[in-house]
């Protein structure tokens, strides 16, 4: 099994490294050995680990993957040009595909599964989401013959990283947020993670696995955690929840439909979600038959993606070796993905209130009017310090959001001083 | 893709019931239309869910397995014989095989393998371990380009619920056995989940997939939970940990090998089994590349397992369809499973001892005699209560449980009122 790899960087040059040390385990696994045959890179004079064979090194992407002694095709450059069209290319003359990008996946799904499937080869990627984490397979294999109901994942480490620290020591979000980019957590540009980009094409893709349908990045609502005060961070802890940035991929409850989206939710500390810190992932998964699932692990990092990568590698290597292909793409049932106003969503609403009679009636009123019930609803402090803090039964999105408009401008409310959707409760 | 059921108990009528509600789905999945063609039962005149086809069922299992029209044979009777006979007749004859069965495939399952594979069939069997818990096809699918190192898993939800009451609540082992039994959790002989024969069974499956290589359930060391008294749990506790009782499929350290065991454990609260609670499963994987991965969900009752089988259906149905196969056994490895003496663990020690000075000094001398290091001790109450409780550093098993015995005859010691190995926490 000859192999190309297309980027050499962090996971790269692990996935290198690692197929020179397992070679052994690796071949006997696979039932034929594993050998690179070329590293194409932007810069082959860049110092390197030694793992890397410098006589591999390549700059001519499209001459690599046109070589006709390849069987498989590693990816791990990220972005959408020049790399759809190297890998387009690699699977239209027959090549087996292993990506790592989640933005390409997301975005052009479709196109390369069509690919794959036009000349009979693989495409997998694992890597994509949720980094070592086995969840692409789980979900399009083990729970293929379940209905999944509903996905909560926590698929960004960097935001992850940044709400444990605010709900662990009091930090403002800025705090956490340098805190985060001096350990190497956020990059110098956080803006992919902070405002959901990256949550968003990994929620496109679970949620096409999950559904049977086509999803991309441009169907996910997505909303960033830029916004998320450590007041909100307190008011949580006060109701027994902590603040989390969950990708949510779910059916709509009594029509055919989805609702596919990234926001910063609050969830009971008891959910196991709850105990997913720092830069860890987890993906929790409501099946009608399974019941409750979880996937826990490391989402990011050279290592780890590199273990998914090569997991990737052995099965499209041991179903070259057979003959064979693992399972395609999988998107008969073609549902519509739901805006989000009409999605069904529930909302914590803290209000900085006049403390004087009426108040509490003029804020229910707000919400009867748009046909929106209150779970649970306290009052705090007295005075100019007087607060309410109200919990909604689930309603739809926009009606949740037009009664925050009103509250905004309501008599007796100062300021409407934190919103966050509520998520993993039983209703 | 006409399939054969063997057995319609609870799980059996959950599969049936699941193929009928989501037949639609199934063949889209699938790309072919799946059928229940025969169900073999030992008592056609039991009363039955109305989803049950009374026209199906038969007694003869030997001649619904041999049946030309059959590509599927689906098997929930559980036990050794004849069940043993009947899935080999099945793969001899070309049916692919989905089995529950743990036992069968903890003692059988190289035969099995090999039948499957001269005849080119699939034999998956998800649902054998942990329920619905996606955890078989991950460890020889998604890590087979890892090295896995360790993994530690609660596979048996009588003994978790058991141990999280007697934790959570202060019951006594027979107080805690005696809820599980009234809630259903345990049967009205309790000794395969009590004594471990349940978690070894799986624990010999996951050793066999994790390091590739032939693991039967005779090889695992198994230990029950019956000795756990209040007293332990309660030393747990202030240690900051708790017990729980654990399928253990480790590496040795420095030689090629690997111990495969069952036994209880104390594990650090900080630990992310520490938080899987009564009758949910969770098994933690270590990776040298993917790090620390957890897979949680509920490893038993009708629905859940259902899930797990009509999961491996839906895979064996597609290789059919598509004229291929699915990995098979991956034994290539042939490593020897280390007894129980060489094994390294660690040790938690409580002792009553006379309050004189000297004893201190006595029982760490019993530790040095057998070149077993102490990582704490703690010394508590005065008198004719006082204790000492410790926790060594890791050993061998032999020279810990020497050790133990020699403390039960040393001069100051009155009595080793508790010894419980401690996992989890990094050495």
């Amino acid at each position: 099994m000859r192999i190309a790899m297309l980027g050499c960087g962090v996971v790269g040059t692990e996935v290198v490294r690692l197929l020179g040390t397992h070679t052994e385990d690796l071949g006997a696994r696979v039932g034929a050995p594993l050998e690179i045959v070329g590293i194409a890179v932007r810069d082959p004079d860049r110092i390197r680990s030694a793992a890397v064979d410098r006589e591999l090194l390549t700059t001519d992407a499209g001459a690599l993957v046109a070589r006709d002694d390849v069987d498989i095709v590693i990816e791990v450059v990220g972005g959408i040009e020049p790399v759809r069209s190297w890998l387009l290319s690699a699977l239209r003359s027959g090549k087996s595909v292993v990506s790592a990008n989640k933005a390409l996946l997301a975005s052009h799904g479709s196109t390369l599964h069509d690919a794959a499937a036009a000349a009979g080869v693989d495409l997998y990627y694992e890597a994509a989401v949720a980094g070592a984490i086995p969840l692409l397979r789980p979900l399009r294999e083990s729970l293929a013959g379940d209905r999944i109901r509903r996905v909560l994942g926590i698929v960004n480490g960097t935001t992850n990283y940044i709400l444990t620290r605010m709900d662990e020591t009091g930090a403002s979000f800025a705090e956490a947020l340098a805190e985060a980019g001096e350990l190497g957590y956020a990059e110098a540009d956080p803006s992919a993670d902070i405002d959901g980009f990256d949550a968003a094409a990994k929620a496109a893709i679970i949620a096409q696995l999950a559904f049977h349908t086509r999803v991309t990045i441009d169907d996910v609502y997505r909303e960033g955690i830029g916004a998320v005060t450590a007041a909100d961070i307190a008011s949580a802890r006060e109701l027994g929840c902590t603040i989390k940035a969950l990708a949510i991929a779910e059916r709509a409850g009594d029509r055919p439909g989805v609702s596919v989206r990234v926001h910063p939710a609050m969830i009971p500390r008891s959910h196991p979600l709850a105990g997913v810190r720092e830069a860890f992932n987890a993906v929790f998964v409501e099946a009608e038959a399974a019941g409750q699932l979880m996937f826990y692990g490391r989402g990011a990092g050279g290592a780890p993606t590199a273990s998914a990568v090569l997991g990737d590698v052995v099965a499209v290597a041991r179903n070259r070796v057979a003959g064979r292909q693992g399972p395609g793409e999988s998107a008969y049932a073609a549902l519509p993905i739901l805006p989000m106003g009409p999605t069904i969503t529930s909302y914590h609403v803290q209000l900085d209130v006049t403390d004087k009679a009426g108040v509490l009636a003029a804020v229910a009123g707000a919400f009867a009017r748009h046909d929106v019930s209150i779970r649970s609803v306290r009052q705090d402090g007295r005075g100019d310090d007087a607060s309410l803090v109200l919990v909604t039964h689930p309603a739809a999105d926009a009606a949740l959001s037009t009664t925050v408009e009103d509250l905004r401008v309501l008599d007796g409310v100062r300021a409407v001083s934190g919103v966050v959707r509520v998520e993993g409760v039983e209703s």
